[in-house]
């Protein structure tokens, strides 16, 4: 399945800091096919560096979609059954608009001049693209690790739009602990001269900073055994290095790798986002956050997961039931820490596949 | 208790690389009486970022020692009745020979040019140290984290020469994960413009990339719920900042704290040194690397350390189990993290108190 990236515009969207962007472009890939009730569309939302390329061979790349394990025809999310459609967030560095993107009002690059941004607005213009698709209520809106908190929002913000969410190894806020890492990845960037305060489109990258970034990133990502797994204690000689042990080896190589394909700004502006998310805000309460409406949640996380450990989870679980809302929730046993939502697809397929199949058959009773 | 640092110094230490270093200044402090048969001995060794200032009201700072909850008259390390040694490791800062001492051959800071060293000849020198003391044999040898490390390799080093050892929130070898959490905090260093290769005592220092490496760090020691409870998402105004989370402006003004007392080449020569350490090493196995003696063993480890986790305590006492050595294992449950080890006097001191007593009255016997 190769496929191709749209760019759709609007004209303007209104963000929580009470400014107003515009013009917007959403980059965006579909797959499969919307039924003629239009009721067979899922949301697919990418994690916090990914991009509209969710899943099937990309045209320019050549390379699988990051769910691609998930996403096609059989797999998970059934593209001879739904309609699946992924963008790249706002804020973001691969089509949609945010911090590297023209900026109408000088001719250059935003920059420092990028608003700060939120996860609602992420999910704000999210909706704004599927009305444009003329598609009333989305069957599933779902994600891993920052695309779980967008689907979290969707439920807040559109209840009467989404049939069911799965947020996968994801939170409704985050931790000290995750604000500690994404702060760390903030402040290596920061040191870096070459940032320059956030205007280094016309000068040097500041590579250095973002690769360090990547790095913490990198470990946050894995578990303490994925690590042991794959790397353990070995050593590599690295060319014009000395003796390396190879898991330091994979991290530099995996921060060098980042810099080509991210932007430090966007880097900034979306973990941002992410710090700041709180589904309760609006509402007080977490039990009150998820209005009375059809809307049913399949949660999921992983054992080995610690970035976003279970916990995290089963406090929405917790907050649901006591509501008396429609909510499954698995813990599944994994060792690739946060990685899992990426890699286990084997583990989630049935479990997906069960819960859309009788949402969507709910839906046409 | 007022105290004070001395300097010992010895003409030349032989490393692990081949190198020999010298002269070579150890600085140390000591508290309590040595007694007549030199037998109430304790060494106490610090972790990554410490000093020879473990106990007592410093005569410089005015400030306790880093373990002064630990060590003094009916404390833990009871100075009434035992006499404490401590001093700064191998490629400190803190007045024994580092990168950032003048190499004899030229006149200037060693810097770039500083030996790679280990573990093993951290704890050489500490030896010449105890001899120099006239101090045949330790009651006990002692330390948290790279502490730890350096009280299980004297034990495999030395097993005639310490009568216990207590290595606490520690490890036999780093695991990768471990290892990668260091290196982050290397290519930080390494990152930072003025870090010249290792040759900026006469320029800047690299400032921002250390204190880069210092967060990591600082987040490594604590716990998911130390941060939460310590933290949580509470906000606080910063001069000149727009509004951060508290956890943010804690780990900036640790960073920058850290610049003022630590040397950056020291970052890197002494994590390279926890990242090479295998106690196994000399014998490949972990169960005989450990030789027949008489050497008592009191293992000590946090529930909520994540950086050092119990499993890494257990594995060694598996091992000297295997070998029915004389070893004790208690996991202490705390929430402070890696920072336990600091922290949890009152749970370790009845510990720490009884087996010294009893390892005591053992070799008076």
């Amino acid at each position: 399945m190769s496929v191709t990236t749209s760019i759709v515009q609007f004209d303007s969207l209104e963000l929580d800091c009470g400014q107003t962007l515009g013009p917007v472009d959403v980059a965006c890939q579909t797959y499969g096919e919307l039924n003629a009730e239009r009721s067979n569309a899922i949301l697919v939302l990418h994690a916090f560096s990914g991009n509209a390329h969710a899943a099937g061979i990309s045209d320019e790349t050549g390379k699988p979609g990051w769910w691609d394990s998930m996403i096609g025809p059989r797999k998970a999310f059934d593209t001879s059954l739904y309609f699946v459609i992924s963008s790249n967030v706002l804020g973001g560095c691969s089509g949609t608009t945010g911090p590297s993107s023209i900026d109408p009002a000088t001719g250059r690059p935003y920059g420092s001049r990028f608003p700060p941004i939120s996860i609602a607005d992420m999910v704000r213009l999210q909706k704004m693209l599927t009305d444009s698709m003329g598609i009333g209520r989305l069957l599933c809106v779902t994600g891993g690790s920052m695309g779980g908190m967008q689907a979290l929002q969707w439920a807040a913000s559109y209840p009467q739009s989404v049939a069911s969410v799965i947020p996968i190894a994801s939170t409704h806020r985050h931790s000290a602990q995750q604000i500690a890492f994404n702060e760390v990845g903030r402040q290596a960037i920061l040191a870096d001269p070459d940032f320059n305060g956030g205007d280094y489109y016309h000068g040097k990258y500041p590579e250095r900073g973002l690769a360090v970034a990547r790095m913490v990133g990198h470990i946050t990502y894995m578990s303490d055994e994925s690590m042991h797994l794959k790397f353990g204690r070995r050593r590599r000689k690295s060319p014009g290095d000395s003796d390396l042990f190879e898991v330091e080896s994979y991290l530099r190589y995996r921060g060098v790798q980042f810099v080509s394909r991210f932007d430090a700004n966007s880097y900034i502006v979306i973990t941002r986002a992410m710090d700041t998310f709180d589904v309760t805000v609006a509402r007080d309460s977490l039990e009150d956050s998820f209005r009375p409406g059809e809307t049913r949640f399949l949660v999921l996380s992983f054992t080995s997961d610690w970035l976003y450990p279970s916990y995290q989870s089963q406090e929405i679980v917790r907050a649901l039931r006591s509501r008396n809302r429609d909510v499954a929730y698995i813990e599944l046993v994994s060792n690739y820490g946060h990685d899992a939502f990426l890699l286990e697809a084997g583990e989630q397929t049935p479990l997906v596949k069960g819960f859309l199949e009788n949402t969507y058959q709910r839906l046409a009773a």
